[in-house]
């Protein structure tokens, strides 16, 4: 029986609810596929402020990397929004990251066919969607230094700085490379490297690499040319490779096009210690009420198996049991329409959890 | 009678015959409007480099100071896109708007009624959108130092510097409220000030110089779910004000919601001299051939009366115009759709000319 140990950070808002949801997921699939898994919830973000002082208590770290994967919820919200900015929220997520050495964000951004009238989209423009975007999540002006607002002359000036590494770049294109191998066998690398020296080397470093992947077709993209292209006809991409930066920018355009961000999972990998959450954020405005839409977590859940433990095979029940759940006509509030039988948070998780 | 000198930089590609046919236009408003209006033309991107070996030469930028606005077409394209970084066609770009402290480049994003179908969003979402930004032009990560590729250990590393000074985000603010007091009366600050410092200050300085302008709405947002709110519901956006980046990427985002590409105008204004120019490329595959779309260089000579002579009565003519042209069901071949009338670059440039 293959154990495992997941650190489950629930966060904040509607947080600590749809975890609960992806656990009950998690357990149905533990009993059919043979597996334990131990859970061991901590504190991060507003929640860990609120108790401890600050978003990333020592405790947290500890337990999170003496876990074989985390499952995490949301953090943040209007109550710690007026907080000094190294110690809000947002501090615990870039620190986790780091702390787990999670270089590449994978966010996949597919279209479920019964949520297709959600999209603000034609349906002939996003019909069979399916991209995968890469994003580098170490590294950039996400971390560069110098960065901070420091005086100059008789004014003050704010300053960050990207910066990557060609060791960095490498990882990420590797990611993306073999990711394509398993899908379309397409990359997109997208830059500026019209304007930005950092992404001159950035798409030098991308070909390099592109050498060992000869199977797999790349072309570069400039990033405002990729934001209109994403609009226009998001079919022509299968995997997108970028910057920490732009592909935060990216993957939040991608995802909604989709028209379903409460469905939308993320897996951050790379190092030991694969992250797994969901693309939104912890909608306080619904939090406690039952409404949430719980199957971005669950999705999450979902890629753990496939990424940190080698059983794709649990995350296509998972996903089997999401889409034959959402053909029944199950919806919770934010993708409901009429006809559709609402459900709750909690009966979202129980139906899912069943099929599984 | 009223003198106005205007510098005229075709640049490469369908440049020269869109440009030509804005100053059709141009000529027909004088003769309305009694203005005298003189043309010096000169070299910029791949055509300067052809000619000169430089994108930028001493001569053009001479031609330039001189004048009193500066019309451009477009730059660049394949056949220089392998040059070495410091003198590709895009560094004219560059230089220019540095030259002119252009700071502020106004790029409206407006759906032509007519052409509400050729947009990928549903009609009920992109009906009556209507969007001004308002980049950050001359500062930024665009021009901040250091930058370039350096060698670190054994590997190298690429890097750029996000700079803003107070009075760069000061000045930029100010444009977009005073734009917004003509218009909407809202503005929409778009920054990543959970994670970059640089736009913490950035931040901090719009909402000090809204203490100028209570009589329009402020709001902020994050540059991810900018990108996102643009694609789900673009009509909550009057006027948007952002950094040079994000400006650059969400410009074309909102500019491609509109489904008309080749019918958008911008302005970079803040300096003494004007510079005018079609937000699209120089389409080398369609160069020559008299079948691109001028209306967006047009519309951008349009501008030029509004934001460098204080005629704003001229740029209505001229859209009025365009608008009129486009009732006749008169259509260049990028905005052709059945039952329409064919037309050619030089003729819908005589036909917008006739009108005004
Ligand atoms: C909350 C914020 C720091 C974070 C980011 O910018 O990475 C979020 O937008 C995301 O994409 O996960
Ligand atoms: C060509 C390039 C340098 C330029 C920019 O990034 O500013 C272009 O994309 C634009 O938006 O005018």
């Amino acid at each position: 029986m293959k154990r495992i140990k997941v650190a489950v950070l629930p966060g904040d808002g509607i947080g600590p609810e749809i975890v609960r949801q992806a656990i009950k997921v998690m357990d149905a699939a533990a009993e059919r596929f043979g597996l334990e898994i131990t859970y061991k919830e901590a504190l991060i973000g507003g929640a860990a402020i609120d108790e401890t002082g600050v978003p990333f208590p020592d405790e947290t770290k500890e337990i999170v990397l003496s876990s074989d994967a985390v499952l995490l919820g949301a953090v943040g919200g209007p109550k710690w929004d007026n907080l000094e900015f190294s110690i809000r929220p947002e501090r615990a997520l870039l620190g986790l990251r780091k702390l787990l050495n999670t270089f590449a964000n994978l966010r996949p951004a597919k279209l479920y066919d019964e949520l297709i009238d959600a999209s603000s989209l034609k349906p002939e423009i996003i019909k069979g969607v399916d991209i995968m975007v890469v994003r580098e999540l170490n590294s950039g002006i996400y971390f560069g230094i110098p960065k901070g607002i420091f005086v100059d002359g008789d004014e003050r000036v704010g300053i960050n700085t990207l910066r990557y590494k060609e060791h960095e770049v490498e990882r990420i294109a590797r990611v993306a490379f073999e990711v394509a191998r398993k899908r379309g066998k397409k990359v997109t690398s997208v830059d500026k490297a019209n304007v930005l020296e950092a992404t001159v080397l950035w798409r030098e470093v991308v070909e390099r690499v592109h050498k060992e992947y000869e199977d797999v077709e790349l072309n570069h993209m400039y990033v405002d040319n990729a934001a209109m292209q994403i609009i226009r006809w998001p079919k022509q991409f299968d995997v997108i490779v970028t910057t920490n930066m732009f592909g935060d920018i990216l993957s939040d355009a991608c995802a909604m096009l989709t028209g379903s961000l409460g469905m939308l999972p993320s897996a951050s990998i790379g190092g030991k210690i694969g992250l797994y959450e969901p693309i939104h954020g912890s909608a306080p405005d619904i939090a406690g009420q039952n409404i949430a839409n719980p199957i971005a977590t669950i999705n999450s859940a979902a890629m753990m198996f496939t990424y940190s433990f080698d059983m794709p095979e649990v995350e296509e029940a998972i996903d089997k049991a999401v889409r034959s759940v959402l053909a029944k006509g199950y919806r919770t509030k934010d993708i409901y329409s009429e006809g559709c039988k609402l459900v709750s948070t909690e009966e979202m998780g129980d139906l899912i959890a069943e099929e599984v």
